[in-house]
């Protein structure tokens, strides 16, 4: 039984377990290799959960990351960043002991990699999928040759696909809007492989996204999926309809330190530096940065909606209530609510209490 | 001198000490008690700095916080955050050791404290300024008797004054609109003080926000001053005229991990989880997440801005920089990049670097 007194991340195990084996069946009946991104729990333990689906393979967005997994027992690590060859150091270091793939888009880094390594390495070309946050425009055949050119000459170098991330797919507001973003991923897929497939018949197609990995049924030349936040959802993800409510496995329970009745709000111990200040928009129009939900037995009941978290500042949070709700609450109560952003809640929090009180570390 | 091989957050000691100095004399002239707000930086050391002006008391905004400063030599402090029952067992802690301040808005809590406290403990009463945020009604004359009767009757309460964050004052944009907030805060001190200076006396009146404390004179009626950001200040406080560029004590320094010439940007190790997701815009109406600056021998240069940070994910940061910039600059270089709001950019690094290389600690 947990005692809250102080801003606390709960983390519902059996959500969270259904939404990886739902992920995993998903990827297993599509014929995909399921490289789970961990960045969202960044926990070994909540890794774990992924073994009895098979899955051995993780993908991690920094090398404390790769350092971290790979000290709990990841021997098969795609770094999904580009290459930050000032920590060439740590690359070597993990090079000589797991199976480690980078992500390359110039000339540039994988000569530097080429010339300075010493074990080998898989390198992923990253494709520019119409996100336009990295990667390689897919139009760019030279440019591609050009590193393929790079790596064939490499003693320790070897190719081991095109990897894409449809980060517009967050933005999308309907199923059509994702389906769009995914349809675009497979037509630069579609047109890649009929470009280098003949010189690299084991090349693999890597797409990362929860929504597209989330809504999408057609993985039709896509070899590998590498989704991370659909382990705990939220309401960014129940926004563009890639989880329900339900589905959503961790939220914050924090005191509620002072009460406004007069404009139906409360004052929570919870703010900035606890739920990050990722927002969303209410149907009305109004920003909030998280919902509240009833307490039931240590969890959440998502079927009665408290409220929502209409502020956050440093340490403060304002929730704005039901006035039945008002009328019952008091200071040191605790509300219970679903953050907006779990990779960014979770990342502030540093540790998750599971809803019969057993922590959970991460990194 | 400083090897940086991933984001590292910056200090540069002078100008902070600087920031400190003007602050601490601004003060004095006005013959206000200086109780900085240590939540920006949230160090011991640079919390010594104060020292040299004199400074013995501090303002804190949780109790992790004030036992972090308690067991650093700190023995008068202020929590200026709505007292979390919850956490009574930390507050008799420390009121047995160092001279605690309180929060309290409502007649439960400080009949709570009442009855469970066991030493000495001041209470301010927290009046909400117009920000809305927390705090009694400053005409509620009934609600701030009934506080002060429980104190009356008390034990171990005593009643320190009324205490005001004019929060609002941070959505300024001109002198003008700041003035207005501060006006605003004044007139409400001033009927406070006719009410109830002749039963309190020694009663102080407590004001919080940089924007004011930096911007105006007049501090007529204030009896204490408890700004934070100022020690840093930031783009925030930059944009509404509060510090000039000149004052920004810390900027992020961060690896350039790819580039695109063809839309002027490159890709940065550094993302939300290092600049936090504060934003502001910029004239031209972008939004932007922080200002590219010059290098200048491990610090930074002003005078020369490159570009600005236009999106962050979770890792990666977007930096769109000048022409002139982008074809000289190459995956490894560094990119200085001042912040939109120091106090989550610090709760998010946990570490400063000075620029010579001392690594400053915090909590």
């Amino acid at each position: 039984m947990l005692k809250i007194i102080e801003p606390t991340l709960l983390l519902n195990k059996s959500i969270c377990m259904q939404n990886i084996k739902k992920m995993a069946e998903k990827a297993k009946a599509n014929g995909l290799i399921f490289r789970p991104h961990v960045k969202t729990h960044q926990s070994a333990e909540i890794a774990n959960y992924f073994r009895q689906y098979g899955v051995n393979k993780i993908t991690v967005s920094s090398l404390k990351q790769a350092i971290y997994f790979a000290s709990n027992n990841w021997d098969d690590i795609t770094l999904a960043f580009p290459v930050n060859i000032l920590e060439l150091e740590k690359i070597k270091f993990l090079s000589r002991s797991i199976k480690l793939n980078l992500l390359v888009e110039s000339v540039f880094v994988t000569e530097f990699l080429s010339k300075h390594l010493e074990h080998s390495v898989g390198l992923f070309i990253k494709i520019d999928s119409g996100y336009h946050r990295t990667g390689v425009d897919p139009s760019n055949i030279n440019l591609i040759n050009a590193i393929l050119n790079v790596i064939e000459n490499s003693e320790h170098l070897s190719f081991k696909g095109f990897l894409l991330h449809a980060g517009h797919s967050y933005a999308a507001t309907s199923y059509d809007e994702i389906e769009t973003v995914h349809k675009q991923s497979k037509n630069i897929i579609k047109n890649l492989k009929k470009e280098f497939y003949h010189r690299y018949p084991n090349l693999i197609a890597s797409i990362g996204d929860t929504p597209t990995c989330s809504q999408m049924n057609d993985f039709d030349s896509i070899d590998e999926i590498r989704p991370g936040t659909f382990v705990f959802n939220d309401l960014a993800q129940w926004k563009i309809g890639a989880c329900t409510l339900n589905e959503i496995a961790i939220a914050m329970s924090c005191p509620v330190v002072a009460k406004h009745p007069e404009r139906n709000e409360v004052v929570i111990y919870g703010g900035a530096v606890h739920f990050s200040k990722d927002f969303s928009f209410l149907p009305s129009g109004e920003k909030y940065f998280g919902l509240a939900v009833e307490n039931e037995n240590n969890g959440w009941n998502v079927n009665n909606i408290l409220g929502f978290l209409k502020a956050v500042s440093q340490e403060h949070g304002i929730v704005k209530l039901k006035v039945e709700t008002i009328t019952q609450i008091k200071e040191g109560d605790i509300l219970t609510i679903l953050p907006i952003h779990s990779c960014l809640t979770g990342n502030l929090m540093k540790e998750y209490y599971s809803i019969d009180g057993e922590k959970i570390t991460r990194l």
